[in-house]
């Protein structure tokens, strides 16, 4: 069976010595007194632990048994349980949480590296935890006092478990056909009736209630996504002290049959009239969904980089240990019946491609979360600035950190021939479970679209010239402490030559943005993934002397990134260049 | 569920207006009393039938139960049995077998149409008879008379299946080490031992006999891939009527769980001094196989495309009846509550992404098949040339439909959003099903290998010349005739130029090859991809009078395939040329 290990080495490289996250951390005062270097290390040595130890080797079992749906009753596979009541006793749920509710307060760069952890260690599990988290953001932006009291510190203790409640059958996509319901009670709570499919852990045997965020119309609103409010409908109701009450009208009509995350629970809920309460103002709720939708879109794409580092494990001990053939130029280990193919070039391709698409996308989560931190503790120019980056870092993450980590497992998968189609090797789980992180949180697409006509057309490239200004300004530095300067320069230009080209043709062609968004993503992630192997390289290369094979291992990584990598920005400019006619020609009954 | 219908209109636009198969067969001797255009049409519409209603409605089923094992008896999915009996009775598995042992005798072009169709309606049906067709080739070509008048024509009836084994548990992509031994006989028969695994079809309740072909070792044999003798070794001895005798000392010792192509029986196969005769001659069994294997080859790339055909008619279906949102600059569907998907510029990128890879594909597929039929039924230069382009182009129909493949189900599952995920819709099946095309029959590693190494360098880009000179030539026709003449030019020399690198490099580089094998299969694949649709929108601009929906369609598919995705050689072209040297700089022990 696969085991995992978390890279905690690389891990720490990136939080601290490329990062300098003790730094940030003593100068911002929530966070002075919560953390320091040696708190954060306890924390990732505990939490490789955890994911190691407990979660991991449930994985392979929770893929076999899946979750099972009886009479509305859910049943997680065997052994979740008994692992979900150690892992909330070590508080992890409320790990990035508010302190006055109950959260530990940590800061989200360092929740990033667990989150990693446990994508990598078991996504089924993950998944009824991260929605919790995400929840929680959404109840602590916007819920009332009361309600933030009542629930928030049985949600962080992870004693109670969140949802998120937006698709319907015929709504998706696109939020605003949505039609369930929400009418008015005199006692000033909501009946909520209506469908809603693919709610993960919207029923489950972990928690002693679920806390469903429910997107739902009242009867005066108006048509489509400006219509829209948010409600907390519990599934048993709860009084004043917290104490359980009667069961809600509501219920887990069927569990999807799903091509992966199969220990995940995926739901149709039923709302029969159960009660809920409305969270923020009327008509506004698709605005306070996305304070949990953005939380959860950095933590689906951390999924991506999650399941990457998993399937790079496993290849690489594969790669090691499997003998087959003989590397080119002569024989590797002369005494064996053939050498191990991480000789052969083209299996190093395959491993140096997982090896640098998942250490960059692993720094690049560690960036956005710190953009996120600073947008959440520091103050005015430097607040707004990270606030930006954030808004358009983060569709990028989600899309491209889950479409490479695809690219990752196919290739960790083909590592190991005829047995990566085999069940018990692991690889093809990873396939089919990180698979549905391009989906679900708005798909790939979706993303995409965001970024390119909300995130840099709409604002005329401000925020865009935000991130690019950085990397210019890190540029500036002499070119001796910035290996690989050269060609990130290029990229750059790239980036910012092909949006120039997108914001002026944009005004005259109103399909370009949609026909070209997933494209532009794509270049952008490559461009973005280049400045963090820059930044690694630069204290790779100033630290060389005092571990060769770690810092060396970084740079010929970066080497690979820069030349085998990065140059597929030449064809991404080509085809978004080619613009929306070639997409626009055909008619639609002509397909 | 999901439905399947052939493409018969793209199929004989292929077939017959883009190679002029009627010509063809009308001068090779061996073909025209065989088979015309209302023959091959007459196959192609029964093919159509055969493929929709009777094998594409066990596909989902049989990969929910999947295939059985008890005790060495393998049963196969509900309805297989009954399928296949109706389905030999149609002579499908003869369809281009030796009229002399009972084959129909049919041209490999029109073969690859059923294939095709076959592999679209249901992969795991596919794979029983598909090895029994390979081995067939192998028999005609290297058995004895004897050999040939008992077997063939009862695997070409499809009453008995013949299967390849190679794969042992140390030894895949490196038969050289494989250690199953053949100790001879009185008799003249061998007694075969060992084990093998991945034996498509070893066992099965399909037919009345099963013969294998096993790669094995005489007592004499010099080390590694020299020493391997290829041998028939049937389930049931024979007599030489034809009787069924005694069961062989071979068993199926369990079935693989597998991602995909469930209700494929998948064996580990033991075989204990079974009896075995020798085919072809003693140490020359690799060759022999590959006589099989390349046919083989051919056949696996079909399912890439096969696999993608389907996924498109599914997500082609599910575009122009899913509603979200509103089409840029305007709704397309007023009246109703949002536009049907095809209407988004990014829903139809993906679409026209597999409707120009797959189409592309056929083309091509068509072409090497064309080849095949040149090679087997033509004379002197003509059959020369054939052969030196067969032996070119399999690697890459093998590696590149399949890898395209891929990316199409992918994009056909991305189409329907959530839905995509879900396994009653069908398309995540068809991602499962379709990923072991690109590591079975020689990974596509080893196929790009096998062309950069074998089929390029080593007979110093002749074989290259061959190919290019015929696109060359094709383009020296009026430009008028010729859309998309400058593209494909750029093309070619872009091919050629990489191409003259490799050689002068290769020399001082052993690492070279290897390094950059696949990147350059790939490159190949988009350039011969180009030609494939050069030629067919040549014949849609001529023809586009008569039937602008079809034609203009067409034209429309293959400006999309120009400007979107035959881009992405630029990148190709940029990482083959970095070389071996950033695969190298890692020591093994650092990733």
């Amino acid at each position: 069976m696969p085991e995992y290990h978390a890279p905690l080495r690389d891990m720490r490289f990136v939080l601290h010595e490329v990062f300098a996250a003790d730094k940030l951390w003593a100068r911002l005062p929530a966070l002075a007194e919560t953390v320091d270097t040696e708190t954060a290390d306890a924390i990732l040595e505990e939490a490789a632990k955890v994911t190691g130890e407990l979660l991991a080797p449930l994985n392979r079992s929770g893929d076999e048994e899946g979750a099972h749906w009886n009479d509305g009753v859910v049943s997680t596979p065997a052994g979740f349980r008994e692992a979900y009541a150690t892992y909330i006793e070590g508080g992890w749920v409320g790990l990035a949480g508010n302190p006055a509710y109950g959260g530990l307060g940590m800061p989200k760069m360092l929740a990033v590296q667990f989150e990693e952890m446990l994508y990598s260690a078991n996504a089924s599990f993950t998944l009824y935890s991260a929605l919790t988290s995400g929840c929680c953001l959404a109840l602590d932006a916007h819920a009332s006092e009361e309600l933030k009291q009542l629930y928030l510190p049985r949600l962080y203790s992870g004693e109670w478990a969140g949802t998120m409640c937006l698709t319907e059958a015929h709504a998706g996509s696109d939020l605003g056909l949505l039609r369930t319901r929400a009418e008015p009670r005199a006692d000033g709570s909501y009946a909520i009736s209506g469908g809603k499919i693919f709610i993960t852990g919207g029923e489950q045997d972990l928690t002693a209630n679920i806390l469903h965020l429910v997107l739902a119309r009242l009867p005066d609103a108006p048509a489509g996504s400006k219509g829209i409010s948010l409600f907390l409908v519990p599934k048993f109701l709860v009084a004043p002290n917290g104490e359980l009450g009667a069961r809600n009208a509501l219920s887990c009509g069927s569990l999807e049959h799903k091509m992966g995350i199969k220990a995940s629970a995926t739901c149709v809920m039923n709302f029969d009239g159960a009660t809920g309460y409305l969270i923020g103002e009327p008509h506004k709720g698709l605005a306070a969904m996305f304070t949990m939708m953005n939380y959860e879109r950095l933590s689906i794409g951390i999924q991506g980089i999650g399941c990457a580092e998993a399937s790079y494990q496993n290849a690489r001990a594969y790669a090691r240990e499997r003998l087959q053939g003989r590397a080119p130029g002569g024989a590797r280990a002369p005494q064996k019946s053939a050498d191990p193919i991480v000789a052969h070039p083209d299996v190093r391709r395959m491993l140096l491609t997982m090896k640098a698409l998942t250490e960059g996308g692993r720094a690049f989560s560690t960036y956005v979360a710190q953009q996120l931190d600073l947008a959440k503790y520091s103050e005015d120019d430097e607040r707004r600035h990270a606030e930006a980056l954030v808004a358009l870092l983060t569709p990028i993450a989600k899309a491209f950190f889950t479409d490479t980590g695809l690219e990752s497992c196919i290739h960790g998968q083909q590592v190991f021939g005829g047995h990566g189609y085999i069940r018990e090797w692991g690889q093809e789980q990873l396939v089919r479970d990180v698979r549905i992180a391009q989906i679900y949180e708005g798909t790939n697409g979706i993303q995409a679209l965001d970024l390119l006509g909300r995130k840099v057309v709409a604002n005329g490239g401000d925020a865009l010239h935000a991130f690019t200004g950085e990397i210019r300004a890190f540029l500036d530095a002499p070119a001796a402490s910035r290996p690989f300067a050269d060609r990130l320069l290029a990229a750059v230009e790239n980036l910012e030559s092909v949006s120039a080209w997108l914001l002026e043709q944009a005004e005259q062609d109103p399909a370009l943005v949609n026909a070209v968004a997933v494209d532009y993503l794509n270049l952008f992630g490559y461009v973005a993934y280049a400045y963090m192997w820059a930044r690694m390289a630069a204290v790779a290369q100033a630290s060389r002397d005092n571990d060769e094979a770690f810092y060396g291992a970084k740079l010929a990584t970066a080497q690979f990134y820069f030349t085998k990598l990065l140059p597929r920005i030449h064809s991404l400019d080509a085809v978004i260049r080619a613009g929306s006619a070639p997409l626009l020609e055909l008619a639609d009954d002509r397909f």
